[in-house]
C-alpha cells in the first residue's frame, strides 16, 4: 500500500523496526526526518553507522565504549580496587550519574536466568574472575533486584568467597523488581550506602 | 559526563533530538542500534538519507514522494475531477487506509491559524486553486475539525464557491478535536459518506 513513496515507505519500515517505536511513531518520525535539514540527517545517520563501526567492548570492564580501555578504567583518579558489577552499560550510567561511586566497574551483559536459559557462561562472569586476580579488595554486586539480579548476586558471591576478597551487594533500598536504570540518584546512592557484606 | 563514549554519548544526543524521544528512549535506541547486525545500521542510515534526499513535493498534490508526480496523481483509476483537501499526508495515508477513496487529493501542509501566524499564503492553497482551473468537478474539504481546520474549511469553502464548482465538508463524524490520522477507518468513512455541502 504504497500511499507516499517506496522511499518514505521504506524509512518508516525501517524505523518501525527499533524497540518501542510503532506504527503511527515510525510515520511521525519518518516526516520529522523528511523536513529537517539535510545536515542534520547526515548526522544523525552517520552517528548510527559511526557508533556501530566503533564502538566494542572495553576490554577490562566490557562496558561499550570506542577505545581499547574505556574512560573509567583509564582513569587513575578511579579506585581500581573496587569492582562494581552490574547488569549492562545503562547500570552503570545510572551509576555514574550520582557522581559518588569512585570505583570501577565489571559489565555482565545480562543476568543468570534459568527461565530464559541463560547461564553463567553466557553472561561475562569468566571475565570478572579473571579481573580478581589482579589487586581487588572489594566486589560490589549491583545487579538488578529481580530475580535474575538476586540469582545472579547469589552465583558471583558463592564463586568469590574462597578468594577472600570482600564482596557486597547494594542495599535493597533499590525497589524490589526495579531496573536500575529507572530509579532516582538519591535511591541509588542510599542503596550504595547501605550494602552489606554478602 | 562521559560515561559512555563520545560515539555514543553523540548517537544518544542525535537519537533525543527527534520528536516523542526522551533521553531514556534515546539511551534504549542507541543500544539497540549498537547491538543490531552492521548490515540493518546501514539499512536504517540509509533509508533516512535515502527518502530526505530523494522526496520532494508531488507537483500536482504536493503529498510527499520521490517522483514528479506521486502514484496516486499518476494513476488513471483514480477519478481526478474530485479532489480532497487534507492538512497534511498523514491524513492522506488515514484516508487511503480506507481503500474506499476513489478521488485525489491536495495538501495543504497546515492550516490556516491567526493564533501561530499561519495565514493564507503559508499552506498550498495558491496552488490548489491554479487546479481548479482544470477540469473538476467537487472539492471535498477533510481538514481536521480543529478550530484551525474549520477556519481552513470555511476559508476555502468561501474562495471556492465563486467558481461555481461543489465544495463540500467531511461530516463532523470525526470527533471534535481529533485528529484524522488517530481516527480508525470505520468513522473516517462514515465522515466522508455523510459530508455535506458548503
Ligand atoms: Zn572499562
Ligand atoms: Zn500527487
Amino acid at each position: 500500500m504504497d500511499y507516499y513513496s517506496s522511499q518514505i515507505t521504506k524509512l518508516i519500515q525501517e524505523l518501525s523496526k527499533l524497540p518501542g517505536i510503532g506504527a503511527k511513531s515510525a510515520q511521525r518520525l519518518a516526516f520529522h526526518i523528511i523536513n529537517m535539514p539535510m545536515e542534520q540527517v547526515e548526522e544523525l545517520a552517520g552517528a548510527m553507522t559511526g557508533a556501530k563501526k566503533n564502538v566494542r567492548y572495553c576490554k577490562e570492564c566490557f562496558t561499550l565504549t570506542d577505545q581499547e580501555l574505556c574512560p573509567i578504567c583509564s582513569s587513575d583518579r578511579r579506585d581500581h580496587k573496587i569492582i562494581m558489577v552490574v547488569e549492562n552499560t545503562r547500570d552503570l550510567a545510572a551509576y555514574e550519574k550520582t557522581g559518588k561511586y569512585e570505583g570501577v566497574y565489571h559489565v555482565l551483559h545480562g543476568a543468570i536466568s534459568p527461565m530464559l536459559g541463560i547461564g553463567p557462561n553466557d553472561i561475562k562472569l569468566k571475565e570478572l574472575m579473571q579481573r580478581l586476580q589482579s589487586e581487588v579488595e572489594e566486589v560490589i554486586i549491583a545487579t538488578n533486584s529481580s530475580l535474575e539480579g538476586e540469582t545472579t548476586a547469589m552465583y558471583i558471591s558463592k564463586l568469590i568467597k574462597p578468594t577472600g576478597i570482600k564482596v557486597t551487594r547494594i542495599a535493597s533500598g533499590v525497589p524490589v523488581g526495579g531496573d536500575l536504570e529507572y530509579i532516582d540518584e538519591v535511591t541509588l546512592l542510599r542503596a550504595l550506602e547501605g550494602r552489606t557484606e554478602l
